[in-house]
């Protein structure tokens, strides 16, 4: 019943999301046709929306409002899609489908790719500076921009990227698997979570409980899609299973094995749950959010 | 006289920047080695640091102070290196040689060039926005950093960059060579001197100065560059001369003949020294910027 509810209210949310989303990647006209398409191609495909509805939920668990908090979120997306054009690419992962369409470099070419992909980060930071003439809020979003460009760069999704690529030769160690995840996926969802906080101004114990509850989110929901990896259908997924297990993929069940796996996740997935709580009731889409996680996994 | 003492003062500026982006580029111990070689391969070598000059001789003719502009200075120059490095990509440009080197992928293949890009665009905005704690300037950073990131985006760098490749097969029009130029390095040229004088908290007038001077001094550096690739020598400009008239590109010799080309040259520099005059004593830095730009011509 109350995940019923939670899932109306992340489908209602996902539509403001694309919504706004669509608004943003609209302007620019001054740009060629074919690199501003290849840029709302990017971002306005399908997808879980997981960063956005995290910025949203985090930001709503502190009483903050759906308008102060929507930008950033878009922003979160933009760079998660920015990330995916660019490992897409034949010089990285050289894929050629992502959620069931032709990725936009096969879309579009290498070289639109390349570009969409810097716009829409440069997009999101815009995004994130929000409007001239409102300066109420430019200590928020200024304290925004320094978490998500740190979760973005070297020390965040860009080096766990470029750390992935090490493993192409031979399989990574459960240490070396873990840090990649924190740095590559992690980062970047545990600062939607953060964001989110701080644009709703919360406090240092309410964005670090965030900081924890984002953590253990991220990483369940990792270990997840590698378990559904092994033993999801195609449907589920949105992909074929079993291609990082052929690929010789580090993954959790590869690792660890199933069970643990399992158990692993569960834990994370406790570590959200009780993080939530301790912000009481306004986080009911935290711990929905967490629950889905959960479900998935079964 | 005057143009030996401003070059004293550029070379001792030089140093400065290149000391801070050295000092920034140097953590993020996290992310694998390679990666962060390749980042500082693209942003310590050889280069005129006109963007990072620029920022710091427009702040210092309202007032700011070095310490003030010196961030957002070497973020100019991160964005610039990541432009050429993604520019230089064999999908892009496909150079091998720049500034006298090897390019990026050519040195560290392009995997890392293409993250390495990634990785300069957000440890600059991450400099933009400051260290946290700081948050008595919160609202010109943000300011600095609307204006920086429109002149990178769909509406500024990335967008020429794109609109640029539009022309492998034909040769632009003046007016559209004109609207390549403006977007490709005048958008970022222009940012840099409004961004230095946000930083010194300048007026609505003197930011619209800055920007006039900025507009007419990316244009004539610009179509000088092009008098240079016809005239110059090959220690002058750093590269072979000739090469873009034998590659056939739209440049302003091309359109518009040398002679009207030098007239179009030296009525951008009155324009950017005029616009210099008007801001008054301290900018004397931006008047032997305008000198050099000049004495480059001839």
């Amino acid at each position: 019943m109350k995940t019923a509810a939670g899932t109306e209210q992340l489908a209602r949310l996902r539509e403001t999301i694309d919504a706004e989303l669509d608004r943003l990647t609209s302007g620019d006209l001054e740009a060629p046709e074919a690199i501003r398409r290849a840029v709302r191609y990017a971002v306005l495909g399908k997808g879980k929306r997981l960063r956005p509805i995290l910025v949203m939920a985090s930001g709503e668990a502190l009483g903050g409002r759906e308008e102060e908090l929507l930008p950033a979120a878009c922003a979160m997306e933009m760079i998660h899609a920015f990330s995916l054009v660019h490992d897409d690419l034949p010089a990285l992962d050289d894929d050629d489908l992502r959620r069931g369409r032709a990725t936009v470099h096969v879309e579009f070419g290498e070289a639109a790719a390349i570009l969409a992909g810097d716009a829409l980060l440069s997009l999101a930071f815009r995004t994130l500076a929000g409007d001239p003439g409102e300066s109420g809020l430019a200590s928020r979003r200024i304290a925004v921009i320094q978490t998500v460009a740190d979760a973005v760069g070297l020390s965040g999704m860009i080096g766990g990227q470029a750390m992935d690529l090490l493993f192409e030769e031979r399989m990574a160690t459960g240490e070396e698997l873990a840090r990649i995840h924190r740095l590559k996926t992690g980062a970047l969802i545990t600062a939607s979570c953060v964001a989110g906080g701080i644009l709703a101004g919360g406090s240092a114990g309410e964005i670090e409980t965030l900081r924890r509850y984002g953590t253990a989110l991220g990483l369940a929901f990792q270990i997840t899609d590698d378990i559904l990896d092994v033993e999801g259908t195609a449907e589920q997924i949105g992909k074929s299973p079993g291609k990082d297990q052929r690929a010789g993929k580090a993954t959790y069940p590869a690792i660890h094995g199933l069970e643990a796996s399992r158990r692993m996740a569960a834990r994370r997935i406790a570590e959200a749950v009780e993080a939530a709580a301790g912000l009481g009731d306004r986080a009911t889409l935290l711990r929905t959010l967490a629950e889905i996680v959960e479900a998935r996994r079964s």
